[in-house]
């Protein structure tokens, strides 16, 4: 008989949910609205309503259900304790406790950047590799760790926030975080916006990106096309990224490197572009690594709350 | 009835051996020679023979002992594959195959340094808390990662690996592993000695290090006497120490960072050298970790190969 396991990804304006088989067929993946009022008090009622919804909608019996993860954005112990989810109004919430006690079956919970690396580990790019890093790059820089095919989630569910390693310094400006000179100052889009401006302010090198505004998907565009100063600030970008990543690949030792995030659609040419930084920092042990593009986008966090649930 | 562990932490020289109950008590501990001729193609036998021996002196039955895990100086896959441990004469040597083979017991194999980490975190300083990172500042600087109360291996056996994260860009000399500017170049004794060095050549000022050749824990016995460079040398250590574990503490984030090896005789005045490094380099979220020194000093092996049975 089927057996059926329910995934949510918990955004700040919609929850992302999916109904799948326990071996990752998706079978259903739809859209709810997040009530973020009265500190998010509504949130985990309206998943829990819609799984119930969609398991009378096709007579699925609470037998046939493993259970439901769901990422949240923030972070989120192993007791599913969440410290603060800003953008949802949660503090000191525990979500599993809360989850399980409106859908009656078994949950459990995680930080959304970690459970979407365990999607991506699971049927993304890091499919088949149990010891796997997602990067994701994008406003910020987020990533998981995933060990041996489970979530590195750390004392407080901070584990894989590498986006706040120390990678620069003498940096200025500060961080969202308060620090300077964090990883995600220079590989988030952010960052690849940040370097860009000061490489064109520094130079007067010709570029197609002096005509007028640009987005960070300009300069990997003018990169490719072969604009001179756009492939200096590439390689600038990909200098940091492969610092960063080689950092934190020399301290978890994983089999795979997966690059998600807005960033990522840049594509094959980061690997590249990381590359002689990486071989230069990354301890020799570890310097073996894969690298892979993450595959599932944004379905990457709804894949990765239901494979918690089949472990 | 009683139920026992054998764990085994075998070094260059000799292997340490020690028959404990599954609660963690130390029965008896000893060592025998390490036989490195032929390429240690007699180490496991040797060990094996000295635990079979011990069950007989004490009428233990195979039933009674739950198994024996070995710590190796070397990487060692989750599969027990140990690529290279030069000091053994090993080279792609399959430890829980060969172990299992000889001992007829349930066996398990880790790097020497992961399965220390488990024992400070079973036994020692780490206790109580399942997610620990131990720092062992030695002649080098080595590390485990205990993640939910289990060793982070990774994918070669090099997770935990700190000493050679990436810490300083301007670095002249080269690290042992062939990089610049590694962790263990400044955190290990070697590098307590060499920033001592570096200062006492930079500066005319009277110091106790003048007179004559001086040991690394001389550099720290004369910052407690109060002497003024050797204070600002142990500054010097400690800022180094404390932004390399800060980088670390923002992978993985741990509850507890135990320090152990040679200089953590040092003693609690490290905790003060590393705190302001520590707190202006760490991701905000890891930075509630607690600081201990490890307990079990040339035990630790023995007792963290033997709990890699227990679990």
């Amino acid at each position: 008989m089927a057996r059926y396991v329910f995934g949510a990804d918990v955004g700040g304006t919609t929850a992302k949910i999916g109904l799948l088989t326990e071996t990752g067929e998706k079978l259903d993946f739809w859209e709810i609205p997040t009530r973020t009022e009265n500190h998010g008090e509504m949130i985990l009622t309206d998943v829990a309503e819609a799984i119930r919804n969609k398991m009378k909608e096709r007579n699925i019996d609470d037998s046939d259900v493993i259970g439901a993860g769901v990422g949240v954005p923030g972070a989120v112990n192993v007791d599913g304790l969440c410290y603060q989810a800003v953008n949802l109004g949660w503090e000191n919430y525990n979500v599993v406790n809360e989850f399980h006690s409106k859908l009656k079956l078994p949950v459990k919970a995680g930080n959304d950047a970690n459970v979407a690396a365990l999607g991506e580990a699971w049927k993304g790019g890091g499919q088949g590799y149990p010891n796997m890093l997602l990067v994701t790059l994008g406003t910020g820089v987020g990533g998981g760790i995933i060990n041996e095919g489970k979530i590195l989630t750390g004392a407080k569910g901070s584990g894989g926030e590498i986006g706040h390693i120390h990678l620069v310094d003498d940096e200025v400006d500060a961080c969202g975080c308060g620090n300077h000179g964090c990883f995600e100052q220079y590989a988030s889009a952010t960052g690849a916006m940040r370097i860009a401006k000061r490489m064109l302010a520094a130079s007067s090198e010709d570029s197609v990106l002096r005509n007028g505004d640009f987005e960070c998907k300009d300069v990997f565009d003018a990169a490719k096309k072969g604009d001179t100063l756009a492939v200096k600030i590439a390689e600038q970008y990909g200098y940091y990224l492969g610092k960063g990543i080689a950092i934190t690949a020399s301290v978890v030792n994983p089999e795979i490197i997966v690059l998600g995030g807005g960033v990522s659609k840049a594509g094959e040419m980061l690997f590249d572009l990381l590359m002689p930084s990486f071989k230069k920092y990354v301890f020799p042990g570890c310097a073996s690594a894969k690298f892979a593009l993450a595959k599932l986008g944004n379905d990457a966090g709804v894949y990765g709350a239901a494979k918690m649930m089949i472990q």
